[in-house]
């Protein structure tokens, strides 16, 4: 097994892979390659290179991540396992003071995150995005300007030879950030007894105006939901697929009824994956 | 009235605020006071300096602005009118080709839109962040650095003095953004034939598994739904506010009675306006 990660080194992307190793057989020993944006590690796995990717999917202060939720839309990958990860940026620079930063390098998802406490610490500084939180810390390492600091996870300073000048950076200091394992194929993973199966429903023309009627054909059979997410089609504002996650495995009969019954309505259900839910004890 | 928006002169916010300017009334001439950030923009008008922020709620392409969400589901805000404006991105130097181009800037919204584009025709290319489209071509301007571009709407070249090196860099020709008018008090705008009513409703412990629930009590009084979101809390994966837009006014009295049996589950339900829906024909 080969996994695509956004890289290098020390994103936390790497941690949700490490997360997610014990899921895979001992027989099959793992290879990372790090890649340098979500879309280009989930193209490696929509075309073969890597046998899958993993991607973050939804942060519980800045929502979901547009790139993962486009692919997942609009290309046929499926999802074969889901890993939580708690989020802590820190400011690391070469040298210096928080006081002296005048430039912010970082993720964009992560200056989003950390919007509040640098209009409040540090309100002059100007920000640059990189590709990654552990690419932005790599950078300025290897630029060494002054006033230069990176925001990133607080191993990625070790990494690179910064030093942490702040923690804690994020607005909510319990943000956690879900990642998925992504690939062409759905690997049957292997059940237990919380499963989540998630689903693609497009809307068509008539819009969210369908949407209790799509979810009342789960509730009906007492399928219950845990994830429900609007995603733009693209093609026009008011045009959305639906993303939704229900508890339960494909291969159990009120599930495929659920789905028959919405397809009878004439939308398009695609199925996504089932795959052990992820509880913090696992981890 | 003076409203606060994106700036500088050239953003797409401010062909959102001269489209909504027939709506206000001949006699309260408006002025336009450019902010450096969404959220900027909006403290203003929460603080009381303006007397409302236009920003913008949601792309076609790229899902909803995280800044406007935010406080729209923190703040005491409401929405009074919405706009929308077709978006078309170019890029643009102050000389060269497309070909030379090495550095690119603009807004992170606007950056992922073009993500496509970039990678075919520019993959060596680095990005980074401004604060708007326009504050992306006033620097590139400014700094007069060779290898650097903007992204941002062709009328910003003008204004800043940059030539045109390529249009249509967004991934879908027809995108759209929807900006709406947001202040602390709902203004009770003039009533039209087509009304649209904003609603957050926050779902509590019991998560997305109340959402058929809460969409069933509209659906029973025959209120059609024309928008579906869900926004993080903040407090964890899982917990989540609901946006609805719902056809109609709050002054009729099937939406009274659904918003009151959505309250009498025990759920907070927010008021958050109504407003004419906007409609091409209009602007």
């Amino acid at each position: 097994m080969t996994y695509a990660y956004l890289g290098p080194e020390g994103t936390f992307t790497q941690t949700a892979l490490r997360r997610l190793l014990p899921t895979v057989p001992p027989d099959r020993e793992p290879a990372h390659r790090p890649f340098p944006s979500v879309a280009a590690a989930l193209e490696a796995a929509l075309r073969g290179e890597c046998d899958a990717a993993v991607v973050p999917l939804e942060n519980s202060v800045r929502g979901v991540v547009p790139a993962t939720m486009d692919q997942l839309a609009s290309a046929k990958m499926h999802i074969n396992a889901e890993v939580e990860v708690p989020v802590s940026f820190a400011l690391m620079a070469a040298e210096g003071d928080v006081e002296e930063v005048t430039v912010v390098h970082s993720h964009p998802h992560a200056l989003g995150q950390c919007e509040d406490w640098l209009r409040t610490r540090l309100p002059g500084a100007r920000t640059r995005t990189a590709a990654s939180t552990a690419a932005a810390a790599r950078e300025v390492a290897e630029a060494g300007l002054p006033g230069h600091a990176a925001i990133a996870a607080a191993p990625a300073a070790g990494l690179y030879g910064l030093r942490i000048l702040a923690t804690g950076l994020g607005r909510e200091a319990g943000a956690v950030t879900r990642f998925v394992s992504v690939a062409p194929r759905w690997s049957h993973p292997a059940r237990t007894a919380r499963e989540r199966t998630s689903l693609l429903v497009s809307l068509g023309a008539a819009g969210p105006d369908l949407v209790p009627d799509v979810l009342n054909e789960f509730r009906t059979l007492g399928i219950a939901l845990s994830w429900i997410q609007s995603w733009p089609t693209g093609r026009a504002l008011g045009s959305y697929h639906l993303f939704l996650d229900v508890d339960g495995h494909i291969d159990t009969r009120p599930l495929r009824l659920a789905m028959a019954a919405v397809e009878a309505r004439g939308l398009e259900v695609r199925f996504l994956g089932s795959y052990p839910r992820w509880s913090a004890a696992a981890g």
